[in-house]
């Protein structure tokens, strides 16, 4: 073995063990999001705290740095897109960030967050605000704290920005906001002051255990891989992952709102997919991982809404629905149900939102975080705060924090900052991959029609997936689309399709 | 502060490490049990022996024999049962132990152990001895291996005999069971030459989800603390522990063998009250767990058939247990039913096994495992030699190798000796420590027929549980019931419970 494959496998080793540490922190917060009793929550948030300062401790050991000067002319010497030389480059990147922050404060982050989770828990369904504020403004300190590791910034809300959704920082995000918000804006105003479609059918009683079987049947069929995954309750659906062959997605039900417990199947899963369709051989590795959170967003949000809420997909999934649903559904007509899952309306919270008015939920959150950061908002005020700027963007005031403030898991699970711009990334990005796909394939179209999802899939796995993180997310989005982000197709595809539903 | 306090703080700290690196290991081992989707069994496998490399790695760092030398004044200032002396005195024993041992060898042991398991998991339904058979080799070398690195012993297997119940070693334990089957030899003959009671009440249609809800709240009554616990379902139950906070059992459920689930969990249960009621002060420290398997066992099966098995306990239960299951048992005496839980014959599982013949399960797995240490027996002549052996001293023969020599879990997640002799050990402590509470209060015979639990729970507690691993086998032997290990009360027991049930 030569010197320079030596020093790259011992790289990897250590790669590999800070991975594992990872996922293993990955797998605590997995067990305590769906099966921990409540007495272990203590002890929890040290060992995750105890996982975390671990991998950062091993990362930022001056080893690594020495093998990657040392491997520096290695690199140089192969393609730019080489599985060696991105390894390289992708690892000295976030060596280079993980030197800025010391690995107490990543302890001290997890086990904060571990235990602002568990009263997030408690606080949600009690309605009771006060009981995370103080956590809360500990999170923002932290936050802050940071932030401020990475100086220089223009906004201090950029470089928690830039982890997510790399290249972006609080200014882009605005102006981009700012031109799409320029063109929702008319289509909300249009539809909501027409009639609003009638989903009540989604409202009929739907046993829990039912929809949990077709919900799984459903992200089996779309090509989630139960052999390397599997789904299980949790507040707050996500996705996770323990290693390349244990990428795991979790869901909720409510009987009497049936679009909650499938359509997040179809969102988590299309997260799961992506990490489950990244090249193998980067199991462990900084490669081994979606490339940012808009990237990320784009294929959960291509599977829910434009597959999942389709009209082609329910034109054969409809059918083994009313099968499941008979009493629900039989004499509701394909397009009745097709109407009613795509129902635009003013509501309370982000995630059961639809597509048309979900982005403003996210500009609503990304503004507060940048506010908040800023100083210019304090925890104190931010319930009456959320209750004042949805009112003006919604024109219905929340009846309680519940369903404001505390229904989001982010800010008491992790950092404010950088958390949510990626959402409306990928409702742009899932457009125009789509849009890239179908250039490629067009018979994809058809194919949904008749419950054929593997040349999508495949397309998918091909230009995104299987590069996990080897790429940027400009990268990938010049690559697998021929140009930068650029929100026409996703405006066109809202266009087109609720042009359809409604007069626009 | 002091210097000693100083360096007993800074002791405490790396144990609560090391404990927390050893109970994230078991959370891994509890999802590899209950819900990892088989594509994930090649990291977990290199996940695990991670954790226990380090948590390794960490206690035999010289540190710890540093701080141990620096507080041994400070112990020997102190009374013996102290909390600090005993932390001190129980540490510096395992830290001369793990000295021993090779970091690399636990690793490497742990990343085997969880290979051999997935193979075991898919070759017992198989009936398939060849697919683990160089998994169960390597265990075999693995072993010796181990038992190797503690040279001076008498026999190779005492050791490993020791690791689990201190004090105890191959010829001692032979000893033991000589005479304890001189005593039940003539028991079982005398009930198996008499007709067999009637059991077919326990094998009528119990729904799975009724045999779990029935099964949880008996444990719930006994006082399993579900705020600090829960239950899920594996190939075979365990208790496993990831804080004091914590503890959580698992089970199986045969829809037609009522038996099964029910009383697995007030065994679980019984360890778990075990390891719920230590001291919370000793979280994470080597005092925080039960103190040998012997005396762990004797809980398990204290819960399980002094009282489980008790014409008093169904006194109390069996209305809530016909009212449950009504179609099964409305018509079925209560006696009819004690007589079912209590049916004696030659059977062929293990955890299946009644109380009379249990002990000959135990008694044939102890002797294999000296066998195969000292070479006397081959694996590849294992499935045979436990086909003759079970037929000596059963009458029959197994059928296959899954309800024969693949049936137990132990050897194939962990090391071949020690493993065994401590059930047999528990049976005989738990009517030790029975009898013991009952002389401290007669009155717990009736308060288990009117339900109540909490006198006998609470004299365990305080005589046993609270003082995890501060006492060994034979001292907490001692003080609780006031002499060393005995088989009388065992034997009574069996005598006098049988004697009711058949002509001895």
């Amino acid at each position: 073995m030569s010197t320079t494959e030596q020093k790259l496998q011992e790289l990897k080793t250590r790669l590999l063990e800070i991975g594992d540490l990872n996922h293993i922190n990955a797998l605590l917060g997995w067990d305590q999001s769906t099966y921990m009793p409540a007495g272990g929550a203590e002890a929890r948030g040290r060992q995750s705290a105890l996982m975390a300062q671990m991998a950062q401790e091993k990362f930022i050991d001056k080893e690594i740095g020495n093998l990657l000067d040392d491997l520096q002319s290695y690199e140089e010497s192969l393609p730019y897109d080489s599985d060696d030389a991105s390894l390289i480059r992708v690892t000295r990147r976030e060596y280079e960030r993980a030197l800025k922050i010391p690995p107490e404060f990543i302890g001290e982050l997890n086990e904060h967050a571990a235990a602002a989770y568990q009263a997030w828990a408690e606080a949600r369904p009690a309605n009771d605000f006060a009981k995370v504020r103080p956590g809360l403004e500990k999170t923002l300190d932290l936050s802050r704290k940071l932030a401020e590791y990475f100086p220089g910034y223009e906004h201090i809300a950029d470089p928690l920005i830039d982890f997510a959704d790399v290249g972006m920082k609080a200014s882009s995000v605005r102006t981009l906001f700012a031109s799409l918000r320029d063109q929702l804006v008319p289509i909300v105003r249009a539809i909501t002051s027409q009639p609003a479609a009638d989903n009540s059918v989604l409202h009929k009683h739907y046993p829990e255990a039912d929809q949990l079987a077709f919900g799984a049947e459903v992200v089996k069929q779309l090509g989630y891989d139960f052999n390397r995954g599997r789904i299980d309750k949790t507040h707050h659906p996500f996705m996770t992952k323990f290693s390349l062959g244990d990428v795991r997605i979790t869901t909720r039900v409510k009987e009497d709102d049936f679009g909650d417990c499938l359509f997040s199947n179809m969102h988590e899963a299309g997260h799961a997919m992506y990490e489950q369709g990244i090249d193998m051989s980067y199991e462990g590795m900084p490669l081994g991982g979606g490339t940012s959170a808009g990237v990320h967003e784009s294929q959960s949000r291509l599977w829910e809404n434009i597959v999942g809420r389709s009209h082609g997909f329910w034109e054969y999934m409809y059918p083994s629905l009313q099968a499941k649903f008979p009493e629900q559904l039989n004499g509701v007509s394909l397009s009745a149900f097709y109407a009613a899952i795509n129902k635009v309306e003013k509501s309370l919270i982000r995630t059961d939102a639809d597509e048309v008015t979900y982005n403003l939920h996210v500009m609503l959150r990304f503004d507060f975080e940048v506010q908040l950061l800023e100083g210019s908002l304090s925890i104190r005020d931010l319930p009456e705060a959320w209750h004042e700027r949805f009112e003006h963007d919604f024109g219905i005031v929340p009846p309680n924090d519940s369903d404001g403030v505390l229904q989001d898991v982010h800010w008491y699970a992790g950092v404010i900052g950088g958390s949510f711009q990626g959402y409306t990334l990928g409702n742009i990005l899932s457009a125009q991959f789509y849009n890239s796909a179908l250039k490629a394939h067009p018979e994809i179209t058809n194919e949904i029609a008749q419950g054929k999802f593997s040349t999508l899939h495949g397309w998918l796995r091909e230009n995104i997936y299987r590069h996990g993180s080897k790429f940027t997310a400009p990268e990938i989005v010049e690559r697998a689309s021929g140009s930068a982000l650029t929100i026409e197709p996703y405006i066109d595809y809202l266009k087109t399709k609720y042009g359809a539903l409604y007069t626009l």
